[in-house]
């Protein structure tokens, strides 16, 4: 009961903080004149000041801390129990997602899966958040903490959503089926099949473009998923230990901690500076004897890296990058990759080797087999190599509405950027709603229809109905909305090209790199993943990045 | 100044706290009439005792939390940033360590290095905290969570520890070498070199027993290395989405969810512990339409599993065990493991074959083969087919004191476990700064009896030499403090068998749940281990563990 009455009286005390501090100063003074014994060298009334402001600051704190951490364990709780569903209903009509990636999740956050059965098929059972995997592949972050299920999302819709992990083998846009596969080392006795789909969101995203030149497959990593960034950490790090084996020589020494990015864009460049970050903060720590030895280079083919920042921001990167001590060779084209090489072009036509201990590809994408075997179904609309040709609403050319395609499967004006497919997927969740509707007023239609001449009320009925399809029918076409580009470049600094009104603001520097940091949060999908990138990067402050080649 | 003085005197509020609090109870008094219109049913005085205390409460926690912070930042940053230290000595003798596990690692840590050249050579460049590993196997913890590079621990010796990563291929002892090879993908120009030692000591363990029991390398996941870890993660995971597929019948779904783990040790009673926790706790959130039909079983060949503990214990697990849907299958032995099932012969003689998504193997030991090879080199001495004869002082029988050996490659009255091995490596350190105040004796003695007929002062010098190594010589045996043995056995609870005066203290449930955690949290070498795994045990309590197969 006193313990009640003591936490009102605090609670209290908080809204009236004002007109208390004036009526405390008597009484904190006696208290000052009564504990205190040393020299007085300020008022009582500034002391009292101070202890009042102190107090309350106090306080507020404590109900800060005690309120959010109410909250936090609220949300974390209601995100990890999700209740019943309702079950697949077959008067509904089936909606098949292929992918798992941005245009996918982002559809799958919004939709409303009370009007369909949904279906969702990829080979991976999550969602990977992509700009963030540089980071992943020097060990600031765990590979855990920037994926989520899909599950995580797919368990709070309102209908059960199945997610099925498989790859699509084939799509057949006539008969209107997906088949899939499941292609992981342990198979149930069924292993394969084929499903029926009323509606297709075509989401599988593309794979990296290695433009036929010999020796990538082979001896590269890449840095697509998040295996790639897994090897490519062991490789660094392997690279590292081969380095420091006793009696290697200084040019071996020199060769094996050589490493090279291709491809100025983001990817490569972040993976520069998140590999530059490690060699300074951790490495010089732990190997001292090698850090001397440690290069990067970036290999980019065009006259500049990073096309889509303002000509400012590439140069503030590149001499971010001078000093940090990682070559640029621009307009230098790879002609090929060898175990313990690389041989390029320079703008002058000369070709010369390179030797280098690794080296991460991070350029270009290029359709996926299933994309391209989809297109040859449908030759007369589907001619485009770069990608899926698709109308204003996302629809796939060639299949009369019944299958949707976005983000880097498909050829449009925009980047095959996660902002572009996620802006997509959010646009269709908005489709299907209207496209629910649509059916539905449909079928009402063609059941008045069915029965026979229409009079009075209901001829009324039917004008109402087709006005109403009319009106849903006008469906808002896909607009995109840039919102800006933000890229790491190591040594604690970011660039970020926001569009400002009519113009541009560009800024770059540490203070960008907080707003990088708060604006990479803020996109993560859920509090968990929020929270676990945000303890890994403090856990980088305090105790470094890992050394452990696991 | 003023900032200085209110925290001057909130210091001093706090040491004085006592007669304070008698002080206050006027000036409280008049706060509660003047501030509160509450009706007051609690005596001014009660009420005003609870302000005093919950403003001590908040002025103790306030000053633990900012100096604990300190305290942390301050380690944290000491054991990041290691200092310079001194180069190889070629006047000094070259110790040879083979092995990261917990006997070398143990060593490393209380090693004097100013006495030696030390030279670490491992396949693995960090040490793994092994009775983690169940929990890294079922997303619990994280990898990097429960290792810790030994050059972590090396870098803050006072002299260089060379580290490498690399392979034994082969000891010598008769020449005193060490052969070994780096055997990653990626190896420089020289990848394998042999090296001349003084003092070896031999800790490279054991690997898995098989029993030569067909199928089991084929088809078995182990829980040794990091790497099995993962891979019991990762097909765990699948076969759950296995199981997911569509179209799969019920008996199929049955057998993927089956689960087989065999062995009935620590390791393999806190791995079943643990599937289950993650069935209870998060696959039924995530894969309801699963959940029923999930099962697992433990094999054991003894008539009972955990033979370490007293016999309450192991009937408190069993219950457990069987409260938590685990069969334990005693006096059972395992004849043969298939792709798709596991075959066993029960206590009575009949074999039969149980159908199962997986088995893990987490039953035995046998040696390595570069052991094997040591042995065939020592025939008169090491023919021991359980491991490495060592005398009272861990001396490899047939070295004459040149090479020891610890851990699970010798063959004593101990149990092959980590805190024998850790404490084995402790001692070693202490032996190895008497042999080198032992070897610096001998070298003076040697010098001033080259000088031929010793006389007076010499003389008297010499006897005191004399004496002095004999007393250094009589180093003391190696001895072993059971400290007790603890296991976690899933559903929150553990069990713990601890030596307490002439009797053993037999413990199990929650609170020794909570026992098992800390006891854990304190064995870890680093701080920054502990943050990991505590941080990991939070997360998984807020957000559960994580369901994506990367």
């Amino acid at each position: 009961m006193s313990v009640c009455r003591a936490r009102i009286a605090l609670g209290r005390s908080l809204t009236h903080s004002r007109p208390q501090s004036v009526l405390r100063t008597q009484p904190s003074r006696r208290y000052a004149s009564t504990e205190s014994s040393a020299p007085q060298t300020t008022s009582p009334r500034t002391q009292s000041k101070w202890r009042t402001f102190l107090q309350l600051v106090g306080r507020v704190t404590l109900v800060t801390v005690v309120g959010s951490g109410a909250l936090f364990y609220y949300v974390a709780r209601k995100d990890r129990t999700p209740g019943e569903q309702l079950p697949h209903d077959p008067t509904k009509k089936t909606l098949v997602v292929l992918g798992s990636g941005w245009g996918a999740t982002s559809l799958l956050q919004k939709l409303d899966t009370t009007d369909y059965n949904v279906v969702v098929i990829s080979p991976r059972n999550y969602f990977l958040f992509t700009p963030l995997l540089p980071s992943v592949a020097v060990g600031t972050l765990n590979p855990h903490s920037i994926i989520q299920p899909t599950r995580y999302i797919t368990r709070h819709k309102t209908r059960t959503v199945s997610v099925i992990e498989a790859a699509a083998t084939d799509v057949d846009p006539i008969a209107k089926t997906v088949t899939f596969a499941d292609e992981s080392e342990i198979q149930g006795l069924v292993s394969s099949t084929t499903l029926k789909y009323d509606y297709l969101v075509y989401a599988v995203g593309a794979e990296t473009q290695t433009f036929n030149i010999p020796g990538v497959k082979e001896n590269a990593c890449f840095m697509k998923e998040l295996d790639d960034a897994d090897l490519t950490h062991r490789r660094f790090l392997d690279c590292l230990e081969s380095a420091a084996f006793p009696g290697q020589t200084s040019e071996e020494i020199d060769r094996l901690l050589h490493i090279v990015v291709v491809g100025g864009g983001p990817t490569g460049i972040e993976l520069s500076g998140e590999v530059h970050d490690y060699l300074e903060e951790d490495l010089r720590n732990w190997y001292p004897e090698l850090s001397s030895h440690i290069k990067i280079s970036l290999v980019e083919a065009l006259p500049s890296v990073l096309p889509m920042f303002s000509k400012k921001l590439i140069e503030y990167t590149e001499s971010t990058f001078k000093e940090a001590n990682i070559d640029i060779l621009t307009k230098t084209m790879v002609k090929e990759i060898k175990d313990k090489s690389i041989v390029v072009q320079g703008p002058d036509g000369t070709k010369r080797e390179i030797p280098c201990g690794m080296v991460v590809w991070a350029a270009g994408n290029t359709l996926r087999k299933v994309t391209k075997d989809l297109m040859a179904k449908l030759p007369e609309h589907q001619t485009n190599r770069r990608g899926l040709n698709v109308d204003d609403h996302l629809r796939l050319e060639g299949t009369s509405g019944s299958v949707f395609a976005l983000g880097d499967c498909t050829a449009t004006s925009y980047a095959p950027t996660a902002q572009v497919a996620s802006q997509q997927g959010s646009y269709l969740a908005r489709v299907f709603k209207l496209i629910a509707r649509r059916d539905a007023l449909s079928t009402e239609l063609q059941q008045l229809e069915s029965q026979g001449l229409l009079e009075g009320e209901k001829l009324k009925q039917k004008e109402d109905l087709v006005r109403q399809l009319e009106k849903v029918e006008k469906m808002k076409l896909f607009k995109y909305t840039h919102e800006g580009s933000l890229a790491y470049i190591g040594s604690e600094k970011a660039i970020a090209d926001l569009p400002f009104g009519v113009g541009n603001l560009a800024i770059g520097g540490v203070a960008t790199y907080l707003f990088w940091r708060s604006a990479y949060l803020s996109r993560l999908f859920s509090l968990r993943n929020r929270t676990l990138v945000a303890s890994d990067w403090l856990k980088v402050r305090f105790f470094g990045r890992d050394v452990s080649r696991d």
